[in-house]
Parts: C-alpha cells; sequence; structure tokens
C-alpha cells in the first residue's frame, strides 16, 4: 500500500471507534458473555456424528475403536454445550442478574436433561428415514438419504432445536435452525411441535412458523408455508398460536399455504399444489385448487389442437 | 464442569451406546467402507479448479506453472474419486459381495471413463456460461457469471453427477447435485439429461425430477417446479419416466409447475409466471395463466382510479 | 491404484491439458490477476465482525482488548479489499489497459471511500435490526436476530456490495452477494438502492432485481420478486430501469411478484399472498388476490359441512 493509504487507516480505524460508543442495540454485544455461532454450529457437526454414528466422520479423532471416539465427543459435546447454554441463559429474565452458581447448575441441569434426549431424537429419526424412503421413488437407499437429503438435515436440527427449546434455552434454538434454513433452505422454527416418520420432499422454500403443530406419517413439499395469517401486530403477538395444527397422514404438495393458529387440518388429508388454505379441513378431505386457467398463443400456422391441450379434470389426478 | 456433571456424562454415553445397539437403519453404517460425504466435497471442490482452471485457486499447491499443479490435482482427484466409487458400488447389487478385486477393477475403469469426459463437460459449460451472458441484462461479463453465478454452478455439478449417475455409481451423484442443491437453492437429480446452452436465472426453488429431459437453449427462471403428478406410489414407480421433456428453445418463467412424465413440452415454447401444466404443449405456444384477479382497497379520502390499475392484457406482455 | 489406472492417469492429464489450449471464454481467466472468491468471502467475513464487532469472533486474532483486535483487522481488511478492487478494476474499459500506478491510485480511492462508508452502513443495520424486532411475533431479542436472522445477513451484504457497486467496482459486488444468496435464499443485485428499517422475513425464494428502488420502513416475505417483466431482450437492456419502485411503508406479503421497470408501489401499499402486479399501485392501497377457489371432496361417509370449509372473506383478513 502507499502511504496515503496507510495514513488513512489510522482515521478509518478511528472513524469506526468512534462510532461504536454510540448507543444502540448493535454496539451492545459482550463477546466474552455470550453465545457463539461457530461453536454452536461445531456442536451441531458433532451431535449430527453422534446421531448417525457410522455416517458421519468426525476429523478430529481417528480411531478403529468407534466407542472411544463417540465417548470423546460425547463428553466434549457435553461440555461445549454446557458454556454455550450457560452464556444464553442470561437471556432469560430471571437469570439476567443471577449469581453465576445458579446459572451454572441450571446449566448443567439443562444440559443434562438434553443429553438423555438423544435415544429419543435418534428413535423419532429412524422413523423419517423409514418415511422418505417409501415416499420418494428417486431414493435409491436409506443411506442415500441418511448422507445427502436435506430435508433430513433439517428435521434433526428441529428435533435437537425443539428439545433445547422446550427446556426454555434462548438464542440457541434458533441458532440451530436457522443454520439448517441456510444449509437446506427449509425454515423450521424451534418451537413447531412434529410427529414421528416426517417426510419433505425437496423442500427449498419451506416455511414452518412457531406454533405449528404436525401430526405422526406427515409429507410436505417444496415451497409450503404453515404460517400466521398477518403478522402485523408485532410482538403483541408473542406466544399466541399464530399457526397451524397439521393432524396424522396429512400430505401438502408443493407451493401450498396454510395460515391461521386456528386452521386444523385433519388426518389424512391431502392439499394440493399452491392451495391458499386459511380456515379448517375435516379429516379424509381432498382439497385442490382450481389452478389459474391457461391461455394458449401459437406462432405456428397450423390450425392449433386445443382437444391436446385440454387441462380440465386434471386436478383429481395431481391430489 | 461441577462433579454432578462429570459424573452424568459417564451415564450419557453409556445411554446412548447401548442405544446404537438397536436394530434400524441408522444403525447400519460402517464408516470405514462407506462414503465420505466430506472426501466427496472436496473432489467437487477440485474437479471446479480443474474444469475453471484460472478461476478457482487450489489452496494446497501454489505454482507458477499452473501445468505441473493442474497435473497433480487431476491425478489427486482420480485417486480420490476411485477410491469414494469403490465403496459406493457396494451399493449395487452385483458387488455387494463381490471380491475386491473385482470392485476394484470396476471402480477404476468407471473412474477412468469418467475423467475423459471431462473436456465434453468443459464443452458444455462453455455453452452455458454463454447462454447466461446473452439472457442476462444483469450479467456484466462472462467472468461474472463464472465467478458467481448459481446457475453455473448448479449445471456444472448436474453435468459431472449425470455421467457418474449414467456409468451407474450409487450414492455419489447425489450427494454430489444435493451439495449443489445446498449451495444454490436449485434442486437438478443427477438423473435429468440437460442439453448444451442451458441458462438459470437466481434460481433458487428451482426442481428438475429424476426423469426429466431438457434440449439445448433452454432458459429456466427461480421457482420452477418439473415434477411428478404424484409420487404417493413411492418406490413402486422407481424408474417410471415421472418426469417431463422440454424440447429446445423453451422458456419457462418464475413458480411455474410442469409435472409428469408424458408431458411434452415443444419446441420454442414459452410459459409464462406461475403456470400449472401438466399436459404437453405443441411448439411455437405461448403459455400463460390469467392470473388471479388482483381486488383493491383503499384508505385514502380520494376517489379510486380503477383505470390506472387495469391489471387486463398485461400477459401477452408478459411473455 | 493399479498400473493401468497410473498410466491412464497420464492420457488423462494429457487430455484435459489439450483441452485448455482450445479458444472460449473459460479458458480466459488469469488466476494471479484476478479477483479471488475465496479472499472476498474471508472480507466479508471480517466485515460481519467489524459491523458487529461483540456478537462475531475472529478466530486468528484472540484479545481482551477488542480495540487492538479491531484495528488490526479492519487494517486487514483495508489491505485485502484494496489488492482485490485493483484485480477487479481490470474489467473496466478504461483500466483494462491503464498502467499499474493508474489503477493502484484507482484502487485506494475506492477503498478509502468504502471505508468511510462502514460508519453509515452500521447506522442503516441497527435500523433494520429495530424493524426486525418489532415486526416479528416470533424475535425473542435483537440479539436473536443479529446471531441468526437471514434477512439481516442479506441486507448487510447488500448495503456492504451497493457502495463497491456505485464506486464502480465490477465483479465484487455481485460475488459479494451471490455468496449471501447462497447463505439465505435471498437473492439481492448490489444495484437495489434500500432505504433504512427494511425487514425480510424468512426470505429464502426472495428475488430483488438490479434496478429496484426500495423507500424505508419496507417489509418483505418469503418467494417475493421484485423483476423485470421479460428480459428476453438480454444484453440491449443493459442500464435501464427494469424493476420497480416501492415506496416507504409498504409490505409484500409471501410469494407476490412486482414486475416492472415503471411500476410504482405507493407510500403504506400492502400487497397480499401470492399477487401479480404488473402496473403501478397508489398509495395506502390494499392489494389482495382472488386465491383459486378450493375444491373439496371427501372420503368419509358423513354429509360435508361445506360451511365450515366456507373460504369466503378471508382476503381482508390477510392483508
Amino acid at each position: 500500500m502507499s502511504n496515503s493509504i496507510e495514513q488513512e487507516v489510522k482515521n478509518i480505524v478511528q472513524l469506526i471507534m468512534d462510532d461504536y460508543k454510540k448507543p444502540g442495540a448493535i454496539n451492545k454485544g459482550d463477546t466474552f458473555n455470550q453465545p457463539n455461532k461457530d461453536e454452536i454450529i461445531h456442536i451441531i457437526k458433532n451431535l449430527q456424528y453422534i446421531i448417525f454414528p457410522r455416517y458421519f466422520n468426525n476429523k478430529v479423532l481417528k480411531s478403529y475403536h468407534k466407542e472411544y471416539q463417540l465417548g470423546a465427543v460425547i463428553e466434549d459435546v457435553t461440555y461445549q454445550l454446557n458454556k454455550q447454554i450457560s452464556f444464553a441463559l442470561r437471556y432469560r429474565p430471571i437469570f439476567a442478574e443471577a449469581a453465576k452458581e445458579t446459572v451454572d447448575k441450571a446449566s448443567e441441569e439443562i444440559t443434562i436433561a438434553f443429553m438423555k434426549k438423544i435415544p429419543a431424537i435418534r428413535e423419532c429419526l429412524e422413523t423419517d428415514v423409514e418415511a422418505a424412503y417409501e415416499g420418494d421413488p428417486a431414493a435409491y437407499s436409506k443411506d442415500e438419504i441418511i448422507f445427502s437429503y436435506p430435508g433430513i438435515f433439517a428435521i434433526m436440527i428441529n428435533r435437537i432445536a425443539h428439545e433445547l427449546y422446550i427446556l426454555d434455552v434462548p438464542l440457541i434454538p434458533r441458532i440451530m435452525t436457522e443454520h439448517a434454513h441456510s444449509i437446506t433452505g427449509i425454515d423450521i422454527h424451534p418451537g413447531a411441535t412434529i410427529g414421528k416418520y416426517f417426510f419433505i420432499d425437496h423442500g427449498t422454500g419451506i416455511v414452518i412458523g412457531e406454533t405449528t403443530k404436525i401430526g405422526e406419517h406427515v409429507k410436505i413439499y417444496q415451497g409450503v408455508t404453515l404460517g400466521a395469517v398477518s403478522t402485523k401486530g408485532g410482538q403483541n403477538l408473542k406466544g399466541q398460536k399464530r399457526h397451524p395444527t397439521i393432524e396424522d397422514g396429512v400430505t401438502i404438495y408443493s407451493g401450498a399455504s396454510i395460515l391461521g393458529g386456528n386452521t386444523m387440518i385433519g388426518q389424512e388429508v391431502v392439499i394440493g399444489s399452491n392451495a391458499f388454505v386459511t380456515s379448517s379441513v375435516p379429516c379424509m378431505t381432498k382439497v385442490s385448487t382450481k389452478n389459474p386457467e391457461l391461455q394458449f398463443k401459437t406462432n405456428r400456422d397450423t390450425t392449433f389442437e386445443v382437444k391436446e391441450l385440454e387441462q380440465n379434470g386434471f386436478l383429481d389426478y395431481i391430489i
């Protein structure tokens, strides 16, 4: 760099340092006493390794005796997660000013409670892999699903983050689900409750809101929103049931939106592509949209065979 | 950590170790004899470097003589890919119990066959860059496209993965395309066949199914699905043509869905935004949806000028 | 590897080396005199650390005196960005053949001008965090938004890249926004101009085109396109206003498309889910689509209560 830029750097550093002294939310953080996003992503990687031990490698530890390696990783996750939780708990009003010992004790209890949930999380994921294999003709093996399906990764993160959410851990669950959102395009709030045998196909663009309840054997395609009818109430709506309830055996095809906290989709309902649903649907019903009529114009000289293009009656076929 | 959590860790490790002994798909993996996702992503990075040698760096090797460096990277990819393929081939029934020599020989033949396809893959990608530059007024140079367009990355991975798919390699092609899906939001199954001069704009939310066939000079926008009409047949549908055929010169605007294995979209057809198409369209036809009518309500006191908002007739303009 | 594959590798290297000698865009790059994508992503990471200094860690430098660390990172970013800009400027015709000194001087001036914009960028982001907190009942704290919301990351990158774009830096702004696109699924062209208090909820699938202008207090949901009506003009359209203008206080719900360079959405307008808008809307208007009618079929024996499913009248509620 020339002299001029070297001198300017000093001014720039001063300019930015002065800027940090202004009031404002973005200047309030405290690096040494806050959860760390990179650490949380590292915990996720190790949890994935614990949950699917024979599929994902741990780079640090190499061992032919998986048991030793897994024991070490489980211990490491417990330690790291406990640390992150102890920072996060400070965001709960009751712990904001509490003694360090109080927070540490609460954090350890939560960490132990969470770690003991791992077998239950694995039990659910076994059913999710099963559902993906049964539901997708493009799946060649269950291993392919475990290795590569974004839906399985997103569901794994939801099942982990949801346990932390119901243990009242602030910040960390959402950092985890937003990491999954970044990797998969599937945005499931950690508050959402999801039953066994859940299958997400393709997944990109899916949004599942905080107070959604989903039963067992539910199947959801790309671009589906399970959302709120309006959020213009902002923070005043916190805690209210704003998102729908989906009962067992429901299938929701691509691009459909189901909105509202009182909206209940009954057992075995099928919701067709792009349907926009804002009230309840009784069980065993097929709901489809009359997709917008198509218009055709041709540049060819030949007569246009309208019949060939007839779109009527395909809806029953779709769902 | 306090004594209590240190003691609990032992119990947690035991709990999870016991859980691994249960039957179930997620306990069946075998780390040392399975493809490794991290290695496959590393292979992709090196293949990108080989394909666009003057755009993407290889961190490990630094050399002013690109040729030496490239030679080394090509050798490394060949070695690593061969290793991963030899693991993956065990998923094919004919190799599940075969002698190691048999599998190794098959793996080497496939690896060599794949590596020799690289010039043909590069030839296609040259045309894809050309199509992106011609098609996008926001593109300032071809280098910008190579460096940054997600469509080019997704197409590169499809062209690589498709070659492995037609060489009957299990697992690896799908791990590759799901990596591209994660990076770009574009989900192209490795089975899809795609002609030259393929242009994807924006891309997020695109789904292109396994048995899709796409001709040359095809242009696709964000949120387009080339899918199956129904997958409720699950594994019974495997191998059937479930996804559409798109002929040369077709343009498909954002959010359109084209579904079904018998659906053929003829040459030079233009499909408008959000159209939902489940039967064939003859060549040189413009298909548009009559988009749902808009409703307007104003909070202002002044008379509402409906004419200003008139939406009729814009559809021809769109396509 | 067996002898056969070792011998073949030589042939493969030769085959690919010969292929590089062909003419074509993908063979024109020049590693040593071109921007480097990995370096640009590294600059983004450091800029995020400078902008939110107490939230994101810098792995390399550990220090209890944040000021020393930040000073060092600011200097590092200035140096690295200057280097990348000096390579990128060669893509501008006036610098393509210019003397090294001329390019270096221009690069330093641009780098200094950009770095001095950081306080202004931070001022905007403070308002964006505020808007996200006010607008989203699922947000538990502003820190949660800073740590995890993809919208904040995408807006941060847009605000950085837009400053470089208006300083006429080629390539780098787009590499930055496409990185954000990859991480978040939100595709904002660096040319787009965005006012304060901008809130993106969920975000996946959003596309905001190059010539879009967005006012203050605007709120946008997943899957929204602010796009061009047609890009079939390709490179001939470069520089034209192709994308809409969104005035202050506008809310645009999920899946809506607003297209065209002359389309102006007036103050306080609300655009409902999935609306497809291609002409201007006067201020204080609510625009909603009559969503496609739903069709219901039941497999149950009991009489079907249509009234329960009545969908009429929900539109006013939605917006």
